[in-house]
């Protein structure tokens, strides 16, 4: 292959166009090029911008030349199909100046695809058969559209469909054959450390000290902090040649936050809290119940989401309505009466009723106002109880949450996920 | 102002780049470019192409140069902070030839800002000042970088922060003061008719002989299709000069489909599934309970994200164990021991024993086997039964989902509030 040098020590800059109308038209969402800018990064390679353009051939004639102009890799999604609005193969073969040429082998396997459902391939497919001279099809597995690569000079295209489920094993298949060979720069690795309970500038008035050198150590470590609903994340990133050398440089490194966040950190592998609270609940061989009532259920739904979680999981109640609460959770009327629903005793009795009922390890429930209406001044939207109940008795808790409905939810869902995790991983202490 | 041209029969072409290097580095998604399309097009302006680039300037230069080469007006956002990272007001300027210059105003604003907070604006913000010559101030009401308006000749730029909170609502004071007087390419409107319980296809299939007409007719109408998880979107979209005209066109529009479609149309104007099923059980003051087992509350979740859903929603009982089935919704062991827990019988009596608990007027109950463990050659997973009781007795359904866990979930989910919608629907009719 002509024009191919010797693996660069820094990292080569990549392009990334997403082809298609519809993107621009539709409200679809590009998530080809967020998957791709990952993908990159995981092989040491740096994207240095991402583009959206429709299936007018000016524009993307024009969007291939640019790119082409300031990287060294343009790697497109889309527009390979077999009709006149794909233009991305001939697109990319007049900007670098190659003839087209059909391929034997890329018409056989179309037609035998086609074959395979007891079907005659159309002759517009044929078109799917052109390929620019020099180039090499990367196969694909799951549609007609054949991906690829097109080395030229000290520059290079990738061509992949536009459809997530045939573009994301192509890709990886093209980074390993065609890509890591000649750009690659290393390996990437990274670890995320998963925080609940906090916010974000409280973990990071702690974590900042210990990381800060990180940068300037050999094998730095690039770190990023991420919030989200209840969570935050501490992103650490290491780029290297040896593999066991960065994770031995990780391990240190989440140890060192791990140890000065303390019960704080969910995980050091960035597994969702759900998960890390079932496989908790899994490893003692213990069963939850739930009561829910702002959250309409969504503690449940996130705790079942994990596979396997029948293990763990007995039930839920969802009590809507105060009637609920009496007769499905045996909660006192006179307790409602007396401090209302949005209450810690109205909790701990949703919490220790549901316990009683289904005969489990521990329970959790969740009483509160979601909101827009059904606030007061006393009990304002946002304002959310929540009981823990167990062997080793009840963990109450009162939080106020600001932001809509969604966010109030969200954030009691997590906050409750996170004080069952204590409630279990405490109960270890004992 | 100078080069200001009279509003243009067609669109005009628009170019948005959205700058921040954690865009490309973090797997932080650019979600104002897809509403930046979206609100252009509602206004009559075809967006050509969007970029993500990073904080780089020759990158960032040469992103703003070669949008403004090809496209009217070029949307900004991000990169308007105070630090030395945030270059777009800078880039644009010296792209643009424009000499920079101190706003009284805008300064008087951040202090302000600052001083509300008890606080003394920290000079590095004074850089969020900086204003190129004969630039328009777009303002900020929700953080300190104040948005611009940069005419230039023929055509111009708009730069707007990156926090979606503060950019949206500028943006739409933008589009109204500056873009659409000089722009303004006619009014858009949509409509969207959302489907359930049928395939893509199947929709297409009816569809497409009523709509294929109305693109060559005056007041022509875009058609498209849009398929989720169980719903089926069919989006119209008209342009034109005169709202009322729109708005009569496709209100007829919507009607013809929705006399072709039938029962399977959820309503024609994008309202979501769960709205749609509570405003039908609020319009007739019914109530409802459910019993979910494989969807784990995820029903309810739904249900209860709407605003206001306590007037309908009584209660729910996730039923994940056997035991829970038999004691907490009065299944019958003997049920169970025959048909097993994934059957229409025991579908049948959860549905009937959480109406019969919450004293409701309507009840749905799922049961089924979401994966990827518990399938069997007999019930293999994706297998969901489900029953809706209430006043006109029962109605059971047995359906096959293919898909991973969440896949099946999902479409499991939006199965039982469709099926629910029919049951409340068809009681109208007795």
């Amino acid at each position: 292959m002509a024009g191919v040098s010797a693996p660069a020590a820094a990292p080569a800059g990549v392009a990334v166009i997403a082809v298609g109308s519809e993107l621009l038209t539709l409200g679809r969402a590009d998530t080809n090029s967020p998957h791709i800018v990952a993908a990159m990064q995981r092989h040491g390679l740096a994207v240095r911008f991402t583009t959206v353009v429709g299936d007018d051939l000016a524009d993307l004639t024009d969007a291939v030349r640019h790119a082409l102009a300031r990287a060294d890799l343009v790697v497109c999604t889309g527009g390979l199909g077999p009709t006149d609005d794909d233009r991305t193969r001939d697109v990319a073969a007049a900007v670098l100046g190659l003839p087209m040429q059909e391929d034997a082998g890329v018409l056989a396997g179309i037609r035998e695809r086609f074959g395979r459902r007891g079907l005659t391939m159309p002759d517009i497919n044929r078109r799917q058969a052109q390929v620019p001279a020099g180039a090499a099809v990367v196969p694909n597995e799951r549609g007609t559209a054949p991906g690829l690569w097109i080395p030229a000079g000290d520059r290079a295209m990738l061509l992949l469909p536009g459809p997530p489920r045939e573009m994301v094993p192509m890709l990886e298949d093209a980074l390993s054959t065609h890509v890591t060979p000649r750009w690659g720069g290393g390996l990437i690795r990274q670890r995320a450390l998963v925080v609940a309970g906090r916010s974000e500038s409280w973990v990071d008035e702690r974590a900042q000290p210990i990381y800060a050198p990180w940068r300037d150590e050999p094998l730095p470590i690039a770190t990023t902090i991420l919030a989200s609903l209840g969570t935050v994340e501490l992103h650490l990133s290491c780029h290297g040649g040896d593999a066991g050398a960065l994770t031995h440089r990780l391990d240190a490194a989440a140890a060192a936050l791990a140890a000065a966040l303390g019960d704080d950190v969910v995980n050091d592998d960035g597994r969702s809290l759900e998960r890390t609270v079932g496989e908790l609940l899994a490893a003692r061989g213990w069963r939850v119940a739930l009561a829910e009532s702002c959250t309409g259920g969504l503690v449940t739904t996130r705790l079942t989401d994990v596979a396997g979680s029948s293990a763990w999981v007995d039930r839920a109640v969802v009590s809507y309505s105060n009637a609920a609460k009496v007769d499905a959770l045996g909660v006192p009327d006179a307790l409602l009466a007396t401090h209302g629903a949005v209450s810690e005793p109205v909790a701990t009795a949703m919490a220790e009723g549901v316990r009683a009922r289904a005969g489990v390890d521990v329970a959790v429930a969740i009483t509160g106002i979601a909101g827009p209406g059904g606030g007061s001044e006393e009990k304002p939207v946002g304002l959310v109880c929540f009981a823990v109940t167990g062997g080793r008795g009840t963990v109450v808790r009162t939080s106020r949450f600001t932001g809509d409905r969604h966010v109030v939810r969200s954030l009691a869902a997590t906050t409750a996920l996170d004080l069952l995790r204590r409630y279990v991983r405490a109960s270890d202490a004992r």
